[in-house]
């Protein structure tokens, strides 16, 4: 049997498929915008097609893909292959993976998308080879993922790395878990842009206006930052002041051998976001760390975090 | 071989020697304060002779004693055998498991005192059996351990555990470490302490006096407690609070299957200490555990988590 992986990053507003060998290299790739308000049934044949074009890409038939794996935003059930709940596409308990190995033969397997990316930065990525490591990765949330003995570590009910929700400002603002002070609702995009908002006196509306974007995605931040908006940099400083608060509680608790610290911000600034970052957590690092053996890096995957993490995902399952 | 264990809880005001088979029943113990200003070869004569004095209560000769671990408070290399530092008790760089070994016999295994206990619990008490747990400790710090995979787990340069240090509330008190909002300068005894004597109106400190007390010991608050004392039950109130909040941000990032919550003052108030807290971290779990699936529970080991801990450790390295 060969050893080729297809895997799918279903995001909330876009998704990518590729076909890739055990090495992680890409074979073939390919993606797109989810159709808003689309029926789970016309997005999963989406999904088909694109991991169909993926293969032809690399000239790989259906039948040579040893199983397929799948990172969605969400809350999934990764023992019964069912995206539980996933706002942003409209879904509640839909059998993905059962839909999905019906349409193109292979083993579907599913995982939570930023946990499925934590296992593309570790399998191929920028923590490849640590034993201990913690993924933090920034969008419009926080999630994370724990690595424990070189593999992921979902804890006891399957919940571990919920770390967007450990409170470092009690009192601070209202979060969408509906509590206060959690990281999320100081330091994800949304909170960067709720904050840049409420500021006013900012260029980032002007950008997102002649970019024709609703929403301060990632290169409307580089693009205030280059030219030098105020509000932007005070606000980017003030996340990365946060999430370094919270990559210090981690490192304090979990004592890991990196933190890898993912999502569209990172990818995008890559060292300018996680310097400052890596400054605040080494100041409260409880026990010093001068020679930095532990590393603080940014992931190294880009685009395909996710959909080689899913390919990782269907090895390890397969 | 028999499979006779002594163990020692060397604390910074006192310690308690005992003598147990492996199954942690103790068969005889023996302990007493440390001598202020004592010589390090003073205190360890001292240690060992509380071992001896335990292991006669037991029946049980040197010889057959197999190993002997020990729990210290400070900072200790377990490889070493080295207490690194210790404030209380005025040690630096003290190779206590060489000395001990010299004096007694059998091998000397060292351990940080609340990591120590932590094995206790898990070997023994509360813990026993379980496969994912977090112990939290509240003495005059916070510190706390990790099972995984039914053992501790130091991490990667053995720091992990330090949960006292994790920011709960910036900007809140200033810390032992020298930051400010963790949850240590918020929720330990000292901070009790702080609080307490900074409100002026309580009954604290006549009872402190009465009793002979220069601190606010775990049996000074119960005392307060009975006497409905106002201010001791909204700092106590106030501390469980923060200490809530500190087992949610631990259970979701880490999602263990239990949290057992130690030291001075849970071994004292039980459940009137432990109930308050758990209620505040289940109203703040991200996945809500409605069947109570993760328990959240006191130490059951009493004065004896340390040194029973201190004999599964010796267990564990013989």
């Amino acid at each position: 049997m060969s050893h080729i992986y297809a895997g799918v990053d279903l995001g909330g507003t876009s998704f990518i498929a590729v076909v890739a060998n055990r090495k992680g290299k890409v074979l073939g790739s390919s993606g797109g915008p989810t159709t808003p308000k689309a029926k789970a049934e016309e997005t999963i044949e989406q999904i088909a097609d694109h991991i169909r074009e993926a293969a032809k890409e690399a000239s790989v038939k259906m039948s040579k893909i040893r199983a397929i794996g799948i990172g969605a935003a969400g809350a999934v059930d990764p023992e019964r292959g069912v995206v539980v709940r996933a706002p942003n596409l409209g879904w509640s308990n839909v059998p993905l993976a059962r839909n999905l190995r019906k349409r193109l033969g292979p083993d579907v397997v599913l995982g939570n998308d930023v946990q499925v990316a934590i296992i593309g930065e570790h399998s191929y990525g920028a923590a490849k080879g640590t034993r201990r490591a913690v993924g933090i990765w920034i969008g419009t949330g926080i999630g994370g993922g724990l690595i424990v003995d070189g593999r992921i570590d979902r804890g006891f009910r399957g919940a571990a790395g919920e770390i967007g929700h450990m409170v470092v400002k009690e009192d601070g603002p209202e979060c969408s878990c509906g509590r206060r002070g959690c990281v999320e609702a100081l330091a994800s995009r949304s909170a960067m842009e709720r904050d840049v908002r409420a500021a006013r006196n900012s260029a980032v509306l002007t950008i997102m206006k002649e970019r024709g974007k609703d929403r301060m995605t990632s290169s409307v931040i580089e693009r205030a930052l280059e030219a030098d908006d105020r509000v932007m940099k005070d606000v980017l400083a003030r996340a990365q002041h946060y999430l370094g608060l919270l990559t210090a509680n981690v490192v304090n608790m979990f004592d890991p051998e990196m933190i890898v610290i993912g999502g569209g911000v990172a990818q995008r600034l890559k060292e300018k976001f996680v310097t400052p970052i890596a400054e605040v957590a080494r100041s409260r690092f409880l026990r010093p760390d001068p020679k930095h053996s532990i590393r603080i890096e940014h992931a190294t995957l880009g685009d395909y975090s996710g959909a080689l993490g899913a390919c990782a995902l269907a090895e390890m399952n397969s």
